[in-house]
């Protein structure tokens, strides 16, 4: 089939984004039906409005360069389209005489991919269209893991690798808010920068279980009683018992100010919870961080197995659209200690869903993880994790008995 | 003089407070008249508590894993000792017959090094001390820079280096708010994360220069107008020209919310100034980071250099307690581009004091930097620094002429 390419960039940039286009870009130029590779500026809106770059007319050297580079290289979008804006994407594919659309997002982004072909398959025109995965949140179904949560988990675990240094240097109770609604899997990657038992994160919260404030300050009381020192994990998408999320919760909490309730002091939901810290259990030195956007976009922090992944389904997109026969979403598969294999998986299976921690990762207590799930991480991050070394602790004899 | 050493950390900790920790331990371990090397805990606290580690007994090979791992091994405080303080210290040290006083720490350790120093002449006891520099904050009298900025100035490079990708990908106002109450040097920092003209920090403000909210909101509007994004880099200490905190003076807008003023909704800095964009220019993607502590505490973004600077004041303290004839201040001296030489300083030209960023680094409009400032700061942040690449933009012809 003889055609043009296009590829586009959806959702969210991750730490690896661009090895899955640069993967699909050049292992496209490999094939002598295809006449010319396009990328969509800002993903789907690019396309509606037919904003396209000639990657044919790009040096091999700078797209591997653009590989390396976090973000996505050729622009995203919030845009989540419906029937008719897939429709008017599907006019503009036409006009360019695209015959192969490439489509590097997440759960959304497998929808579009999803609608597109079913409106080429009622028009009756010949385009093949592959999802490609990608998000930091690691919740598409089917993958064993997705690429850009490798890297983001890295930074996650490295950045609670020095938190709970500097907590050990400087005790009181810390709290980094981490990035995922409905999914943990970015937040327990936390656990990954634990070394010695009494390393935190020392409690760890995910949305996949019930957030109770009471809880909550129990057992940061009970940590702070056997460490003198606690630091806490939570996802931003923690929620209660009834699916209301906490950070909405605490912020009625300072709505009623007013009425007498106790003072929070607004901001996200790290604030509160240190306000809460603060006003119910007493203590002095807590410090909340929210790790925001820094946690997805840093530059040079990044897992290699990732990066390897990342290219491999962007190339792997590009080899089942070529020498299959039918549309779909490219899936990772594990298949050894460390391997994965690429599946083509059909587009209903993945488009739309969300994939939640399973209940083997996260321990009974609900506040920590499994062995399972470190062993399911650990070889995500990649080669030359930092690691923590400890003074040993041969201790003086006092003189004054201080 | 025969006796032994104590070396201790005060404030809060960098990515390399244990390199000079390490030096000044190793290289005392070589001095034949040194009998042990103490090191305590939690800095001041853990001396008049005489709370000691052996170190002569910790194996080399383990203190060079420490050297590499960021935070205080030993501990730190946030004690600021006076007087009083500073003579329960002296008389620890004379109880455990300590000869050599090394304490790694900021502008307070260093005061703090100054008077017990003082209490030693006046008892007419022969002690050494010295005070080794460290703080991310770049704000010692005398010195070039001081081992911890370099590193946490990479990170905040690297981090607006991400951030103005992700910026770009999805464009909008970003704002990261950079540690510094009084010295800006480290959210200037954000500006090597710069690479082509139309890149991110397009503002940095510095506490260096008064922060006028309706200028700053002009400026924000004249980015967007041009870029159709803006990255902005805040210090955590900016102040009007009164010297009153922006953050206070925001925080007060939120406290007369109920008598019709613009409804902040509290928080930090960045969610206040988020907030004002958003309500007094309309924009609506916009987002506030803090780095918070992961900027000083992240494990595995060290620069070369300063890992290599901290190791050498470490051991030059002891080599200038050893074959010198009085106390002081190890200080930095910029030799050449890039090399440096260490001298003692007198801790009276230190102690206390403060430095902030010269007039010569800061650009008249005084939101940005000037060369001098990367001249200056470049060779710091080491080997390995990260590059961000683009696509060229070979614009492909519209057909449908949307």
């Amino acid at each position: 089939m003889n055609g043009k390419v296009l590829v586009a960039q959806g959702g969210g940039p991750t730490a690896v984004i661009n090895q899955s286009m640069v993967g699909a870009v050049l292992e496209s130029r490999k094939f002598r039906n295809i006449e010319k590779v396009y990328g969509a500026f800002h993903g789907v809106r690019g396309i509606v409005q037919e904003d396209f770059l000639d990657l044919t007319q790009e040096t091999t050297h700078n797209l591997e360069l653009v590989a390396g580079t976090p973000s996505s290289a050729l622009g995203s979008t919030r845009d989540k389209p419906d029937l008719q804006y897939c429709q008017e994407i599907f006019k503009v594919l036409k006009a360019h005489e695209i015959g192969y659309f490439f489509y590097i997002g997440g759960n959304d982004s497998s929808d579009t991919v999803r609608i597109v072909s079913e409106e080429a398959r009622k028009a009756d025109y010949a385009l093949r269209c592959i999802h490609i995965p990608k998000t930091i949140d690691n919740d598409l179904m089917v993958n064993d893991h997705t690429p850009g949560f490798p890297s983001a988990a890295r930074f996650v675990a490295q950045a609670f690798m020095g938190a709970n240094l500097d907590n050990w240097a400087l005790p009181g109770v810390y709290i980094g808010v981490v990035m995922g609604r409905h999914a943990g899997f970015l937040t327990a990657a936390a656990a990954l920068g634990k070394k010695f038992p009494d390393d935190g994160p020392h409690l760890i919260y995910v949305p996949e279980r019930a957030f109770d404030i009471d809880k909550f300050l129990t057992a940061v009381k009970a940590t702070m009683d056997r460490h003198g020192r606690c630091v806490i994990a939570v996802s931003e998408g923690i929620a209660d018992e009834n699916h209301v999320p906490i950070a909405t919760k605490l912020a009625e909490e300072v709505e009623r100010d007013a009425h007498g309730n106790i003072q929070l002091g607004g901001g996200g939901l790290a604030e509160m919870l240190v306000d809460v810290i603060k006003k119910r259990l007493g203590y002095k030195r807590v410090r909340g961080d929210t790790f925001g956007y820094v946690q997805r976009s840093f530059v040079g922090c990044v897992s290699d197995v990732d990066q390897r992944e990342a290219r491999e389904v962007g190339e792997k997109a590009v080899q089942f659209a070529m020498w299959g026969d039918r549309d779909g979403s490219v899936t990772i598969h594990r298949t050894g200690f460390y391997s994965v294999d690429y599946h083509l998986t059909d587009l209903l299976e993945v488009a739309g869903k969300t994939k939640v921690m399973p209940d083997e990762f996260i321990s009974p207590c609900g506040t920590d993880v499994t062995d399972a799930f470190r062993m399911y991480l650990r070889p995500l991050l990649g080669s030359g994790m930092p690691d923590a070394y400890r003074l040993r602790q041969n201790k003086v004899a006092k003189i004054l008995g201080r």
